[in-house]
C-alpha cells in the first residue's frame, strides 16, 4: 500500500529534531517536529508540518508566533517529551527544562543547539498537518551537534567525508 | 545580521541531499535541494524548497510533476553535479546517471536512496524560493544509508544511540 511504502520512505530519510513551541493569547503550547525546513534567506524564511490534531497547532495559529528549537545530540529527553513519549507528571511538558523568550515571546530553550524565534506569515492545511511558514525575527546560536532521527532512532552527526569536508 | 546568522544557524542543523528532478513539455531539469520534508501520510505529500531562479523551478510549475531523489551517502558525486558544483562536459547533468520513469515521468534515479515520485498539488512563492507540494504517486525503495549534509559537509549516518535504538 502507498500509504505504508511512504512511511517506509521518510524512515530512510534523516532530519533534525526540533521542539516547535508558541506562546501568546491562546496560551503555551510545544510539539517535537522532525518536518523543519529552509525555505529563503531573503527574508530568512523556515516552515515546519505540525499535525493538525496537536494542540500546538491551534496555538500556533491563534497566536501568530512560533519557536523552532534545534535540539542538540545531548537533548533527546526534550524530544520524547514533546513528542509524548515520556510521562509529565505535573502536566506541563515545559517543566523542568530552561526556556526564555526571544523576540516574539515563544519560548526558546536556554541551551539550544539552535533557535529560530518567527512570526507567521502563510499556513496552509494539506492532508493531516498544517504547514506553518515563518519569517525568523530572532536567532539564538548554541554550540555542538544535532540530534539526528533516521531509521526509526535517535543518532549522532555521522564523520565528514574525508574528501568533501576538504571542499567544502 | 539576522541574515547571516540564519545561514550559520542553519547550517548547523543535518538534512538528506536529495535531486528533485522533472519531464514534461517544458523539459527535463533537475537540481540538488536539501529543503525536503515530509507533510502528511493521508494522503502521503512531501515538500521540497527551490530557488526561483533554478531552471528546474520553471520547468517544475510548468510540467506539473516532480522526482525527490533522496540520495544514498555512496551518491555525493551526483549531489555536486546536480548542484553545478561539478563540471558537466556533455552539457546534460543526467548523463553518466542511470534513470527510469515511475509514474509521472520524472526521472527516478534506477539506484537512490529513495524516490518519490510526485504530482505538484501547490505551490507558493516565499522570498527567494518556491514551495512545491506534491502529493506521492508511486514510491522506489533502496538500500542504504542516506547521504547527510550538516555544518557544510557530507557525512554519513551517526551511529544510534544504543538506549534509544533500543526504545525504538
Amino acid at each position: 500500500m502507498l500509504r505504508d511504502r511512504y512511511l517506509e520512505a521518510m524512515g530512510e530519510a534523516a532530519a533534525t529534531v526540533s521542539v516547535v513551541t508558541t506562546d501568546g493569547p491562546a496560551g503555551r503550547a510545544g510539539v517535537t517536529v522532525s518536518a523543519m525546513c529552509s525555505v529563503s534567506a531573503d527574508p530568512p524564511t523556515i516552515l515546519v508540518c505540525v499535525h493538525h490534531l496537536s494542540p500546538a497547532c491551534q496555538a500556533i495559529r491563534a497566536n501568530g508566533v512560533f519557536c523552532v528549537n534545534v535540539l542538540g545530540d545531548e537533548q533527546s529527553a526534550i524530544s520524547d517529551t514533546f513528542a509524548g513519549r515520556s510521562p509529565t507528571p505535573g502536566g506541563d511538558k515545559f517543566d523542568g527544562t530552561e526556556w526564555r523568550a526571544l523576540a516574539t515571546g515563544a519560548p526558546a530553550l536556554v541551551d539550544p543547539l539552535v533557535a529560530l524565534d518567527c512570526r507567521l506569515v502563510e499556513h496552509l492545511r494539506q492532508g493531516s498537518h498544517y504547514i506553518f511558514i515563518g519569517e525568523v525575527a530572532d536567532i539564538a546560536l548554541g554550540n555542538g551537534a544535532p540530534l539526528v532521527y533516521a531509521k526509526r532512532a535517535y543518532r549522532g552527526l555521522g564523520s565528514p567525508f574525508k574528501a568533501m569536508a576538504a571542499a567544502a
